[in-house]
């Protein structure tokens, strides 16, 4: 009976301590991250209902997991995996500046989450749901996440849920011509349609004025909306033959990983709470400049700091 | 027979690491904080014999206040308290980047100081001060503290010392009309007042050109020395028909908390010392410059790192 | 709907590490505790739907205090208290060895919880409650919490659930006759009686032979079941005119705090589960056992773990 | 050139701070173990040429497995795994006191060593070594690992060297029925054998007199030396028709993992050196106990610590 | 004015954390220690007025020292050394438990004490003291500080102090026959010896009973009163022809470092204030215990802590 | 049988974490540095078989500098000394961003490297080197360490390396006037001189054109390159009666010290590598930038990162 119910694979995140560097640190913090986990703690912290629905080794890595994502209000539904080479996915994070940028070592392979299968998942919750969202990171995951991911999507609607996407490309998955076919066969259980620039661009192959870019993708795939992500040069969304624009908040980044995320959280949030489009990019803004000043994936924020943000912008009050 | 005295509340300063927050951390970094102690801080470091004047409770808690203070040079004249209800003020402080900000969440309320009378403090210290130092959150923590401060300001300046006030209004403490009513009835026992350009706005009422604002206070109240600090724009002072401007220092700011008692306690430090008033504000400006690399609330810094700043910026010599 | 419904305060728990002192570290390892959520922590995590009643401040002190308990699956039902002097109840924790001991500092003075009414508090989750469970610290806070805890006794009986009580003395609240006096007072509302072999003599003037101590309060007060703890040397049930033996499991004490807590908790899942009183006391002694090895006041364990260690006991099997 | 070259797996180590879980940490210490490893630090501290030969990713995980080893002067001899799906092994350990006991996870599954062949290996440190180590753990990694292990063993005597082999049983990598096969196909190419007692008994079936078991297994696998471990028993060693006994060194165990590969890094750097079987157990002993004191897998000692703990016990010389 | 003048060396003491080798350790927590600083610290703490009297480099270094010493109370009474080469001697500690034991490695060659003169002192601080004590240590330090070590004695006596000597044998720093021949040229300026039964026997060359010997060593050397420590066999102290026994109290040791000035400390402290000798033997019986249980060097205890420990023992009054 | 080889002292390198300070801290963070070491790590981790040659003391804390560059590849060839007196030289960093400054306090006199001869020191390493480096910082530290400067220098000239050297100039060590005589009386056997253009200004007493500049210590001194590093400015190299310039690689400075030392190692590496100077200069630049951003004084980064900064920056490829 959740509003929202997103699914997919969640890592523990390890890091060394900033100026440290992975050859060589003894100590690594010990968080976690997964673009559809780190969707729900937004969500859920900003006030809907949320469910996160995957799979996780039945250990107390897997656990860890569970346990902080209810620390943040989301109800984690998960197929738990006790076979003996149960295993949790994992990355590795080296903050570094320029020149050196951030370093992401996946270990991911095999994870338990690999093998879900819809048969396997407590796939009631999307039962009542409102918006059922996945990104493009599940299908490249494995063949078997793959059909799992259309499988829920077509579920989903078919539940009465709205389907939300986000392309999130990741190079290390799949090239862009795989990833391509991939996004295009699942679109036709896409309604809501999140994306890079830069992803639209590499994977599909389009570019230009980001409106009619964004118009593009509408009408050809026929999604009902789409929120294109343009890095310091905001947003936009088109929908009902109208478009919206939304720049970006300023913020000191502190780890700019999961900005994305906290950003279609902060959408997802507002729209299944009843605002407009335009609420919703100022929120998804607002949460995403809020994510950047806080260490880690999650978008450890409440909707007074949210809305903070917006009125701080709108009013030109100073603290 | 200490140069400068001053009173106030000191409270346990408890952080969590940068880009944690309150909510989650399992980690808080534990100092302490304080606007009159570390003004005494900053006044005892810089070479003036400096005493604090308070109460606390009698347990490990006050005496690592008294501890810490000592450590820099500080001597304690504690009220110690050792009721069962005997408690130290605390404030959590949650540093942020922009556009979250740094949030301070202040546990004060009936902190043994709350309590402290005239009779119970140990004001003999008074004896032999030549300045005595307080600021406007001490009166407003309690009705009792009220009056106490009222009486040590007079009981201070009939024991032969030179009293300093700053405003340090405090929005959670009272309003700006019950503020610029307790500073008012202060006034009149005051030499030396600080003020934020910004306080004076909000509790006084006074704007515009900050000579002139300085030299209203200064002629309306019968203060001897107005000093009003501008934040990014630097401090101004009136005395004796005369007004001295003073820059800030450039900083790379690492915690920007204490840096106005920075500002008090080297300017003090300086008068204390023979100084002339421009001479203080440049002392003044550089502590605080200082004390903004520095994590935590007190200016731990020497006299030679001060004169350091100074002369760089007046001789351009690089490092 | 939750077979476990337990009402108490909850408090920010900081330590310092190992070896340092309260009076001079710069460290504090921020955890909490409070007995009733320690109770609901074990229950939970051994498999009983628990919820876990109070109020608390409206920050972000008060909302880690939820999140921490639902990471562990627990259901917080709180009244959330946004007047200006909401604050949250501290305790500083400084372990020590022999002859030092460990030390407790309590600040839980006028905690937000100290005002809790029945009509704010969201008392419908003890409509399906199987068992209701608080402890002598509660009553003790407050005149008001002395009412609210009484009332709620009442209802959760009214409302069908057996009600469970733990003495809990602590010498910093009260006195030991104004204790007897309060427990007695409550004794008619409760149904399982938790005690500390200890507590039942200072407060309520009993001892010697365990097993007739406890028959006589079972008799006196007309519990159904009373559990006598008794240190080192085990502990001992009565109930239906039988008596029951328990034996601890040896531990490496790494944190004792909670050890208490943990029995309770362990024997009132077992119970909620259909186990037996020798069930449960075996299960108790086990999760408090291996509380000892973990660090803080939460018995963060597994059913497994529980029965692991009762099944070495039972059969001799070593690692 | 090396005097000892020994070959395996070696993992990254991941431990929460003592007292806490792996369920909910933050902080993790990152360390190395693996037997082979292990051994190769011991000989090389100890005095003895030490090459190490195993197969790592190309990354930085695999960069800090082959720098911690060079820090201590063993030599890398590396095939390097520059594979998408190159991974290093990795094994989370949970510190836990009775009755909790000490929590392993293995994470290892398709490790870059697992496909680790004699072709790919750099095997021409093969050539002039006096002694070539490697231990059950590695043929029950893969059947490739198995196939390699057996090879090495081979070419090893073929070129030279001796051959020594500790059991090293795994439960979790292959049941005892698996892994006796397993070792009687590579017992006819070594020449000294490492056993725990306890492995001899689960694998091999034999049980009984300690040296009785030991010429047993010297008689009917043809080795030239048995080395039996027998925890707080002391170990014996069996060759040329003589027995010989070493009791323990009493050690305060901070961390028992890695006390085993000591015990067999300081009897061969001792045997390499031209120590008798006697010398060699007393310098494994020691090297054992010295271990047991040291957070981490490796045994961080010098000959000087190793010879002062022998020392003190002929000669009951105190410090 | 002090009750207590102190004079020695103070170093600044780096450790790794529990487990971890200087060898490879990132982590060093710094802290401090000197006897005679130690020894301060535990009479200022205990309700002595006491100053410590040294020579320290005019750096930060230099300044953490007289930091600490102020925050426990102590006044510092110190030549400042601003040469070019002014530097303060460093001690690494390692904690070991059996068989490895506890490493320290000093580096105090130099350290700007070691030229310290009367003439450069502030002595005047002597005036007015009850008790002048230094130790063993600061005669062997160099030839200069041998002298001006004899010169203190010979003046603070001369002022109408009673003087204090601990032999604290450092083999490290010179021969037992050096030390013996070191200790008997101060001996004849000593009214109060203490000593351990082990550096007696080492340097002086006596042994067997203790009482006796202690009785010897006030004959010959016509001291005022001795105390003996014999480590876990307490205590005894002989003066006026009585003689006095003392247990010392169990603890769990966390660090052994500083037990035995903090046992002196305790008794200086005591008997300054008016105690009898027995009352003092306990006094330090009891402040070493504590000690025992704190990291570092420093007993940072309180009177009520002592007292609390003699109570326990005396009336078997349980926590 | 080395590429390179550097002579200089490593010393152990203390800093207190970002915002603390010295005076207070109580953590250190323990890493080394030493400008000779530092050009070897960094020559060693990007390829070059590098040899460093010094005097250590036989202890933990020598032990650790090798056990370090061991890890990064470097073969440490040390003269171990084992006197009473062996210290390793120490220095302590504190952070502080402007206007406090970075403030580094050495404790390097009597360092064992103090006292090396060329006899002692296993100069058979220099056989068969292509280069020999040291920094003007090595004879500063002795008369003993200037002749042996100057022996080596000669000595691995004779054995056929070209000589490299960076005039490092060390305010704290030696006047400019005795440095730039100490320069000159080496100059003769330098073939590559590093310099920077403030060093050369003030210690030779040449300023203007960075080429003209470089062209006459080229054409004075008769060395065979001239590499002038001109901090923000960039670097220009002189040789063969060509000129080159390279400007700097933006970057995120975390840790500016090592920034020239690892400059001279990226030179280095690639020339050794058959590199052309400006080839090297690039190298050089691109792991100054990376140093940069990497806690420490070492250069902790491989051939592709290095490449990439340098194609990066050519090829205008973003991440």
């Amino acid at each position: 009976m959740s509003a929202i119910v997103t699914f997919g694979e969640t890592m523990l995140r390890l890091s060394p301590p900033r100026g440290e560097r992975l050859e060589r640190t003894r100590a690594l913090d010990a968080q976690q991250g997964g673009a559809e986990s780190n969707v729900a703690v937004a969500t859920a912290r900003l006030g809907a209902e949320t469910t996160w629905l995957s799979k996780l080794p039945d250990s107390p890595l897997g656990r860890r997991i569970t346990a902080e994502l209810r620390s943040h209000g989301v109800d984690p539904a998960v197929a738990w995996d006790d076979s003996a080479d149960a295993r949790l996915g994992t990355y590795y994070l080296e903050h570094g500046g320029d020149p050196r940028g951030t370093d992401v070592i996946y270990d991911r392979a095999d994870a338990s989450v690999t093998t879900a299968t819809p048969d396997e998942l407590p796939t009631e919750v999307l039962r009542d749901a409102d918006v059922f969202y996945t990104s493009g990171i599940t299908p490249a995951l494995s063949p078997t996440l793959s059909d799992t991911t259309a499988a829920l999507l077509r579920g989903a609607r078919e539940a009465g849920a709205r389907t939300a996407f986000d392309l999130n490309y990741r190079s290390k998955l799949w090239s862009p011509d795989e990833a391509g076919e991939g996004y295009e066969a699942l679109f036709p259980h896409v309604d809501v349609l999140f994306a890079a620039e830069r992803d639209v661009e590499t994977c599909l192959g389009r570019e230009g004025d980001p409106i009619e870019v964004a118009n593009g993708l509408l009408r050809d795939y026929d999604f009902e909306t789409v929120v294109l992500t343009r890095g310091e040069n905001g947003s936009v969304a088109v929908a009902d033959g109208e478009a919206y624009e939304q720049p970006v908040y300023d913020a000191d980044t502190f780890d700019a990983i999961g900005t994305g995320d906290a950003f279609v959280g902060g959408y997802l949030a507002r729209r299944t709470d009843g605002g407009s489009i335009p609420d919703a990019l100022a929120y998804a803004a607002a949460t995403a400049s809020l994510k950047r000043t806080i260490d880690g994936d999650l978008a450890v924020v409440t909707p007074a700091e949210v809305e903070a943000v917006i009125d701080r912008d709108a009013g030109g009050i100073s603290r």
